[in-house]
C-alpha cells in the first residue's frame, strides 16, 4: 500500500483551500501519515516541511538520514549535528530550499514547540506562522478502510488484554500491581510496544477521579475498580473502560453502573453521518441528568481515536462540527460521586454509511470480581 | 520525604539571577520535579505558573483539580471545561492572579506548544516572554541521594529484563518479537509502565542505523544486534546499549566491538568534578579515532539522564559546561559501518566526589547468541 501521494494530494488541496503556503510538522502522528516515517519527539527540533510544488523536506539529526534514504517517499533533508549552535543553519538552509520568507507557515499547535518556532520565526524573516489546525484536524479525521481494519486489532488486542487479567484480581492486590500486569497482558496480546496511555486503574474513592494515576492502594470489598486501557496496532490505537465490583457494593452504586451503561447504549448508538458531533454528547447525557446525576457527569462525552489518543472529532454539547462516515471516536460517559468511587463504561465507535458500529463488545454489566 | 519547599527555593533564586518573573511549565519532569503532580501532555493546555512570593498556580482541566486538591504542595488552581473556546478564561483569571502583564515570563523550550504560547500571549499583554533554559537545565542536573537510588533501581529493572530475554534469541527471530519479549520482561522485572523508550533492536546491517525502529527482519549468523533498552523506576529512568553477534560474526566485526568497549571503558572513567562535559567526549571518541574508525562514530558520546532519557549535561566535543558532583549521563560510543552492521556499548554514569561511577555493570565482552 502507497498511500502517500494520495495523502499529500488532499492536504494541499486542503492547504490552497485556507491560504497556507508551507505546512510544518514535528514527529508525531501526522508526520507518519503523510510520509511513512516515525521520529522521537526528543531536544533536536526534527521538522517536515510540506510546501506543493516541491519535495516535502525534513530538517533531522545527521543521524537519522539513512532512515529518510531507505523511505519510499523522496524527501529532501537538511541534517544538523549534535552542537545546538549549529541547529539554525539548518532551518536557514530548509526555508530557502522551501522559500519560506515572507509566505505563510502553518504549525500544529499542539505539537508545534518554543523550541521549533523560534527556528524557523529567524529563518523565514516577514513570514506569518498561523495555525493549521483547520488543515489538521481534517486530515486523518475520516478514517481509510485499511486503518478501521488496524483499530479494529487494536480492540481485538485490548480486550483479549483485559479478559486475560481480569481472573488475576483480588481483594488486597493494589492498582500499580493490577495495572501493571494489564501492561504485560497488553504485550502478550500482540500490542505494540508504545501503548497509547498507560492504563488507568482506580478503586474505591480513587475512582471517582477521572484521570487517576495508579496507587499502592489495596482493593477492598464494596470498591469501584475502574480500568481505561488500550492497545496500540500499527500506528493505531484503541481506548476502552469498563467497571467492576469487588465483593459486593451497595445498591446506589449498583444503580450508579446501570445509569452509565445506559447513556453508553445511547451514545452508541447516537452518531450518523449528517448530525452534529454535539448532539451525541447531548443524548449520552441526558440519560444522566434524567437519572438525576447530572452534576456528576463532569466530562464530555467523548473524543476521536486513530493515530492518536485524542484527537478530533471530540464529543461535547457546544461541538457542531458534522460528522461523516469514517469518522472514529470514544463513547465515555462517567459518573463520580466524590468521596464514593466512579464509574465509566468506555467504548470504541465508527460512523458507518446509516448509522455507527462499536469496535468494542466486552460485556458491559457489572462483573463482580475477587 | 517532603523536598518542594527546598525545590521551589532553589528554583526561585536562579530566576532572580537571570530576572525571569514567573516560570510556566508544560506537563512534564519539571513539574514533577516541583510539585509532586503528574499530568499528560494533551490537547489541553495545562500549564504551572512559578512566581516568587506567591502560591504556584495551575491551569487544568476541571476534571484534574481533585488531584490538586489532595497533593501535599498548596497550589492555586484555574480549571477550564470541554469546550476549546472557553480555555482563555482560565489563563486571564491565572494571568490576573499572578500579575503577569509587562512581566518576563521564562518558558520550557523543548515543551511549551505553540498552543499554550499564544494563550498566554494573549493573557499577558506586553509581557515578555523568553527561554528559561538555564534555569531549567541547572534545576535537576545534581541528583540528590534519593534520585540517584532510584536510577540505580532502574538500571538494576534494565539488566534483569535483559539477563531474562537473552536465552530466548534465535536464529529466526525478528527484530520486533525480540523488541517486545523484552518490553515485557522489563514489566516483569519491575519496572513502571512508561518506559523511558521503546527498545531499539537492530540486526544485521539495521545495526547500522543508530536509532532504528525493529523491523519484521529475521535474525541471521554472522548478524550483529544492537538491543538499546531502558526501566523506569519512580520517575527515573536507565538507558542501556549492548551489541550481540549471531552465531559467527567476521573478525573485521568482532574488532570493531573490541574498540567500541575500550572507548565506553575510557568515557566511563573520565568524568569528575570540574572537567567539561566535552572531555568526556574527546576522551572517547580518541579510542575510535585511533582506531582509524572515527568516521563511522557519527553521534555524540551521551547525554544527561534523569527524570528524562535525554537532559543535560549533554557529552559532545564543543559543550565547555563543567561537571559536579550528582550529574548523571549516559557513556555510548558507537561505530556504524553502512550495509555491514553496526556496534554500541551504552552505560549510566553518576559523577561521584572525585570521579565516576557506572551504575550499570552487565558484561561487555562480546556475547554470541543464537
Amino acid at each position: 500500500m502507497m498511500p502517500f501521494t494520495h495523502r499529500l494530494e488532499t492536504l494541499y488541496a486542503s492547504m490552497k483551500k485556507v491560504g497556507i503556503d508551507t505546512l510544518t510538522l514535528n514527529p508525531g502522528p501526522n508526520l507518519a501519515y503523510l510520509t511513512g516515517l516515525h521520529f522521537h519527539l526528543s531536544e533536536r527540533p526534527t521538522l517536515g516541511l510540506f510546501t506543493p510544488g516541491k519535495k516535502p523536506a525534513l530538517i533531522l539529526p545527521a543521524l537519522e538520514t539513512n532512515k529518510v534514504a531507505s523511505n519510499s517517499l523522496e524527501m529532501e533533508t537538511f541534517p544538523f549535528g549534535d552542537n545546538p549552535a549549529d541547529w539554525n543553519q539548518a532551518y536557514a538552509r530548509a526555508a530557502k530550499n522551501q522559500g519560506l520568507e515572507h509566505k505563510k507557515i502553518g504549525v500544529e499547535p499542539v505539537r508545534l514547540r518554543v523550541l521549533e518556532l523560534r527556528f524557523l520565526e529567524e529563518a523565514a524573516p516577514g513570514a506569518e506562522i498561523v495555525s493549521a489546525d483547520e488543515v489538521l484536524s481534517s486530515l486523518r479525521i475520516c478514517k481509510e478502510p485499511g486503518e478501521i481494519q488496524n483499530m479494529r486489532q487494536a480492540v481485538t488486542i485490548a480486550q483479549n488484554a483485559l479478559n486475560a487479567t481480569l481472573p488475576l484480581i483480588k481483594i488486597g492486590m493494589t492498582e500499580r500491581q493490577l495495572a501493571s500486569e494489564l501492561t504485560l497482558q497488553l504485550m502478550r496480546a500482540g500490542s505494540d510496544g508504545e501503548l497509547p496511555f498507560q492504563p488507568i486503574v482506580a478503586g474505591g474513592p480513587n475512582s471517582a477521579n477521572p484521570h487517576a494515576v495508579p496507587t499502592n492502594r489495596k482493593f477492598q470489598p464494596g470498591d469501584l475498580v475502574v480500568i481505561d486501557w488500550g492497545a496500540s496496532y500499527q500506528d493505531y490505537f484503541s481506548d476502552l473502560t469498563r467497571t467492576f465490583a469487588i465483593a459486593e457494593i451497595s445498591t446506589d452504586l449498583a444503580e450508579v453502573v446501570q445509569v452509565v451503561a445506559q447513556a453508553n447504549a445511547a451514545g452508541r448508538a447516537a452518531g450518523k453521518p449528517g448530525i452534529e458531533a454535539g448532539q451525541v454528547d447531548q443524548v449520552t447525557r441526558k440519560v444522566i441528568e434524567d437519572a438525576g446525576l447530572g452534576e456528576y457527569f463532569i466530562h464530555r462525552t467523548g473524543h476521536g481515536l486513530g493515530m492518536e489518543s485524542h484527537e478530533a472529532p471530540y464529543i461535547y454539547g457546544e461541538n457542531s462540527f458534522l460528522l461523516s462516515q469514517g469518522m472514529a471516536y470514544t463513547i465515555e460517559p462517567g459518573i463520580y460521586i466524590p468521596g464514593q468511587g466512579g464509574v465509566r463504561i468506555e467504548d470504541d465507535v465508527v460512523v458507518t454509511r446509516s448509522g455507527s458500529e462499536s469496535l468494542s463488545n466486552l460485556i458491559r454489566e457489572l462483573i463482580v470480581v475477587g
